[in-house]
């Protein structure tokens, strides 16, 4: 095995210039570094990286813990945390939870054992406060959701803000039969998107109906979204909207009102949330709230590398634009009947 | 920071014997080890992990290398693997390429720095004779796709057979003019089924017409799928059926179909290939073939797992069984027209 010693006598410097050249630190005059690079070159010198990194303490290598990778919402978030990453000599590594949050710590104790520098979490539950025991000793970044009362930088959009518009649209189309499909998970974005149903339609004067109020899977599943949706379909005096928490249960609750024999959006008003690729993949197209996923990747990493740095003023709470965009399966409620 | 030789003075043995209860090496007597472990609790000792595993020269990690992880054929091999990976005391990591042979070789690299013990790799080209390479120096299994002419150990469907099979069932329902969708990447996968829609045809007499075959993306998408069922639809003598080699493609095909005002399976019969969650989620339900990822996933970790312990009589080309599943986007000729 070629060793640093025999790059030195290959490129007749010391060790220790050979060690600058390697780890970037010091001064080395650059004709000696193209030197030190060709002998690597010609002996096919790898440095022992994790030696080489024992020492430095950094792996260049950062997590990502994801509860439910194959969620297309994640799709162009892994993306831009990916390409962010890379552009500064990072391998980003996704450790799938599976939405348990035992794995999630697991996950999270590849820190402590070196085997990563930092670490973005992709889905944090609201009040997950063994997160600070981690974040106390090692850089840590939330994106979209966050554990609530933390010091923790974090990058999301405003939920709250985003459904006070999706709702106040519904209600402009004339609707007053408004249900919800939320989720059985304590995310952040869930509670403030069923805060954000309940607040507008208290400022129109319209009731919160209990009966109005269904919950899908934790992991926003279609199936789950279906069934949350015959269940409030199937009452006496049913809903002339549905404002879904995520896309795929706004495709569950189309898919169960066509098998009712319902028209969307003639007979029924559904409104999505994330803006998935399949949003455009039938007809009806769904009226939804756009996340700018592959941002939000990129900012994440942007906080992380600023926090793995030491950097001074790292920004804490960094909100994107949303962008609420009408397709076809929301209506005025006059077209019903 | 607590040392290893804190934990002897605490415990009253030496620092020997610390490393052999860490290290699960040697023997030490029962009593010994409580009293060590109890030391590690109450002084909070963490051992460092990078020190430990570079002595050890393992680090308990393996990689998947994934070209599109939001892909959703892989979700239950990810699990599969993952699952397997955890029972075994390995943390499972998955580095997504974006289908970039360059960023495959950037993964491939993390065995060289010795951040992981070995590489499951879900979707080498046929001809990616690199990975050679690094296939004599670390353990590495391929799952689903592999190098033609390596001797790596593989895990996957038989994808000529199952073709066979799907192309048997179209014959056997009065088709003549039956198309394809394949795809423009380079997977065995694709290859075979290609083969095997050709080899069928042949040995029926039914000519293998060029207009017939159009090609999707590298990455199966919906949107490319959509666009060669267009391609092939648009002909004057159109094809009365599609065999596609993807379930995402074949619910482009669907669509298109739909949009020019054919009815599936009545003018037209689609078929899929994988069996992921959304053949079912939509009408027509997708005849298909289901591939049984999860197993897929916990065989490649198994054998794996036998590599990594340089265990003798490691299975080389393990075959899992598929099924061919008939639902509702296949019909017989005569209901057509």
């Amino acid at each position: 095995m070629v060793k640093i010693a025999d790059v030195a006598r290959e490129a007749n410097v010391s060790v220790a210039t050979v060690s600058r050249v390697l780890n970037k630190k010091g001064s080395v005059r650059p004709e000696t570094c193209e030197r030190v690079y060709k002998a690597i070159e010609k002996l096919s010198f790898e440095p022992n990286m994790s030696a080489r990194n024992l020492r430095r303490n950094e792996t260049r290598v950062i997590l990502i813990v994801a509860p439910n990778i194959t969620n297309p919402y994640y799709a162009h978030i892994l993306a831009g945390i990916g390409d962010e990453a890379r552009k500064s000599g990072y391998s980003a590594l996704i450790y799938n939870t599976g939405g348990d949050e035992e794995r999630e710590k697991n996950g999270m104790d590849m820190l402590k054992k070196r085997r990563a520098d930092g670490a973005i979490l992709l889905a944090s539950n609201i009040d997950s406060m063994w997160v600070k025991e981690y974040a106390d000793k090692y850089p840590i970044v939330h994106c979209s959701e966050y554990v609530k009362g933390l010091d923790i930088p974090r990058v999301s959009i405003d939920n709250y803000k985003a459904t006070l518009e999706v709702m106040e649209y519904i209600i402009s189309l004339g609707h007053k039969k408004i249900a919800t499909i939320s989720s059985s998970n304590s995310y952040i974005s869930t509670l403030l998107r069923l805060k954000g149903y309940k607040d507008t339609l208290e400022r129109h004067g319209i009731e919160v109906r209990k009966d109005y109020i269904a919950l899908a899977g934790a992991e926003y599943s279609f199936k789950s979204g279906k069934a949350a949706a015959f269940k409030l379909l199937q009452q006496k005096d049913r809903p002339t909207a549905i404002f879904c928490i995520s896309d795929t249960i706004a495709l569950g609750a189309i898919t169960a009102a066509k098998e009712m024999g319902l028209r969307v959006p003639e007979d029924l008003t559904v409104t999505g949330f994330d803006d998935v690729d399949y949003t455009t993949m039938f007809h009806p197209y769904i009226t939804t709230v756009a996340q700018p996923c592959y941002d939000l990747g990129r900012k994440s990493f942007k906080i992380l590398h600023a926090c793995m740095n030491k950097t001074n003023d790292i920004e804490k709470k960094v909100v994107l634009p949303h962008k609420f965009i009408i397709r076809e399966s929301s209506a005025p409620i006059s077209t019903c009947d």
